[in-house]
Order: structure tokens, then sequence, then C-alpha cells
């Protein structure tokens, strides 16, 4: 039996846009990712690839790119779950700073190991900061749980468990599997899938609104490494242009 | 513990702009209808009143509806749960069909009956006709509950399991419940929550986007008969609109 698992990067964000660091700051998709999103779900329905579950993160750019996708591809009435171990990586005190400001006031070394480094996180944000998330009703139930930064590592060891249960529970039921997520949960999934390294998933760049698909065998290996996105050339083309960002 | 339940009728439909018969059939939201959405969202937050969870039923006009309104009062990250329970009535062979031209066609009295009577359905949709829903893969599990045309007698026996499992459940847990759904699935719950005869939920009319909040004692009975529209002037001629729909 093969397991079908749909990811998707949520469209262009209000902040991503304005070149932003963005993390748990729960803004609003634009224009254009809007469209990236019903265009995701355009290529899900040419695709003949039906979502029979949808998982989210807690963050609105995820919530409305599935919504949009879903109901361009008739999956509108599907099952919800959303996690916040799916959120975006907590980008600390950097959430809310320009990136092209922060590369030159902190230098290229600085910027890309907070960028890309495994398990350097960027220094925590303050409680009272006008970007934190502390007191937030959706994340009341996470007590010290709630993080003030995180680095990839970070990402992953919360996400895991999330996956483990309700994602790998949904896919062993045989069910078409969409989760709507952010770059770095994202990544961290793909890194769990392939069996990247440390190292190297700092080169992997997951572009926005482009459904990448795994078939997954009974060990929830997949069959083709990497997955296949249902739009390769395009796909290529934005994952370089979000390696760029900061320049 | 009192208990807060909060009924949203979708806004206004392509298919409302246009006058027809819609039941079933799986129709978007006007321009109009999300601004109505997103209104009900801001009305909600600005009345302090924040769904915990939000049960929609599988149509997506009601979907588009609570997800635009959830994303206006900051709730788009809360449980959602689903149903065909509460679909709209399904309208028989009426699907589709003018609502004017359906009055000059039959006379007021056929018309009316089929409009508001509590036990006389339309004829019967066939599987065949174009705004039929069998084969639709989110009815596939009802087999041969799949409704051909529905009088409000029977959306009520298909609704109350529902309502008295999932939604009642939610509510004693002390959850503010957001029903998100249809014209006669949501004058079904009222029936059932005010005790209204078969004779005098006729003449009941709920308008589109408002927001109609429900406080219910231990027992689930409404502290206030009726409910309360967060803005009842608004909802009162919205309601006299409805009322005169074919005129």
């Amino acid at each position: 039996m093969s397991h079908t698992l749909v990811l998707l990067r949520h469209g262009e964000s209000d902040w991503n846009a304005k070149n932003l660091f963005t993390g748990w700051v729960d803004v609003d998709l634009t224009e254009k990712g809007r469209a990236e999103a019903v265009a995701g779900g355009r290529m899900l329905a040419e695709a003949g690839l039906l979502p029979d579950v949808v998982h989210t993160s807690l963050l609105r750019r995820a919530i409305t790119t599935s919504a949009l996708a879903l109901d361009a591809c008739d999956r509108h009435w599907i099952p919800v779950r959303r996690s916040w171990r799916l959120n975006e990586r907590h980008y600390g005190a950097l959430q809310g700073k320009d990136k092209k400001q922060t590369l030159e006031e902190y230098g290229e070394e600085q910027f890309m190991l907070w960028r890309r480094s495994f398990d350097v996180p960027p220094p925590p944000l303050a409680d009272d900061d006008e970007f934190s998330q502390a007191g937030l009703a959706q994340y009341a139930d996470l007590g010290e749980e709630l993080p003030r930064t995180e680095c990839l590592k970070d990402v992953i060891e919360r996400m895991l468990p999330y996956w483990q249960s309700a994602v790998v529970d949904d896919l062993r039921s045989g069910q078409t599997v969409l989760v709507a997520a952010h770059g770095n949960s994202l990544r961290g999934i793909v890194k769990h899938l392939d069996g990247i390294s440390d190292d190297d998933i700092a080169g992997l760049n997951i572009p926005t609104g482009m459904p990448l698909l795994y078939e997954l065998d009974d060990d929830l290996r997949p069959t083709t490494p990497g997955g296949r996105y249902l739009d390769p050339d395009a796909a290529a083309a934005a994952a370089a242009a979000v390696a760029n960002q900061g320049r």
C-alpha cells in the first residue's frame, strides 16, 4: 500500500513582500499569495491529487492558503486539523526586522548563521515585544513550551511529535494528506522523510504555493527521494528566489 | 454554568443574488456575501464573543463564511468540525430553478407550500440531473441517506443527531460554539431551542451574515427566548427581505 502526502508552503505574505522576518507573527497573505494558493489548488485538481484531510499550522497565512487551495480543487469540505507544532520557525528577536537591514547590520556570516544554521537560534524575543506571541489565546495551553526563539533543530523537535501521531495516523489510514505549512516546518518534514543531514538541510529551499508530492512506502519512506513538484520548472525557479532573500 | 452558542447564516451566494433555489448545489459567495461574513466576524470581535470551535455544513458558502468571519475576529485557528447534517434543505427538483418563475408557474399556494410548509417536500431531484449531488465524494458515505428532496421536517430529523452529539458536547464542555450554516438548518436549531411549533416555524426568517447569540442554561434552554442578534435593527430589516424573496 502506498501513502500519499502533499506538502504546500503558504503563498506570499505581507511580510514576505516587505522582506521582513516573520516567524510566528500572524500576517496575512498578499493578493499574489492568494493567487498562488488558488493556483496550487488547481494543480492538485489537474493532477487528480485530491486531499482527504488537511493539516495546518495555527498561522493565518497557512490556514488561508489551505482554504483557498482546497476550494480551488473542490475539497473545501474535508476534515481540518491544526497544530502550533506546524508553525513557522519562531525567529526570536529578528521577528519584524528587515532582512536586508539585518544582513547589513550583522554581516553575511551572522545573517546566514541565523537563517540557515541547524542549531543556532537568534536571540530570544521579549514577552513585552510588540511581535511576541506570549499571551495570545491560541498558545495559552503551551505554557513553558511557548518558544521565544528557535533554530531549525528546535522546530524539528517540536514538529515531529505531531507528525508521528496525527499526520502518520492519517497516512496509515490510507488518506491522501495535505500539510499546509511553512518554509521551516516543511523543511523539517522533508529532512525527516529523505534522511537529509543536519548540514545539508541548509541548502534546501521550498517554494511558496507549489504542491510537493511524496509517495511513501509501507515504512513511510519516499519512493522517489525528494518527492516531486507538480510543476518542477516553476518550483526550481521559485526556490532559487527564496534562497536569494535578503540580497 | 451558562453555555454560549452563536448561529451564523452564510452571506449572500451567487444564487441568492440570482434568486434561484439552491439547496445542496455548492455555489460560491458573492462579493457582498464575503463582505457580510467579514462584517459578522467584526461584530463578534466587538461583542467579545470569541468562538472556541466552529461547526459548518459541507457547503462552501457556509465554509467560506465561517473562514472569513473567524479571520476577522482573529479566531481563524480554532478547531473546525463539519457535517452534511448542517447542510441547507435539499430543494429537490426545484434546485437550479428561478424563484420568481416558479412562483408564476405554480402559483402562490404551491410555491409557499414548498417553501414554507413543515412536511411537504418538493418533487425529488433525479440522480442524473445536472444539479444532483449523487456521486459527489463528500456524500459518498451517506449511501441511501443521501436526500433527493427534503421538507423542513426532514432537515430537522437529520440535523438533530449532529446537534445532540457534536454541538451539545462542545457546549457542555464550556466552549463558545459557532455554527455557520444555512437558513433551514439554522431554523431547525432555533425551532428545537425555542420549542417553536411546526406551524409557527414557517414565519421565522434568519438573515444572512448576522450573528445570533443564544445563552443557554444547564438544560440547554435559551435564557432569552429567540436569542439576540448582535445588531437587532439590521437583522430585522434583513429578515423582512428574506421573507419577500420571489416577489
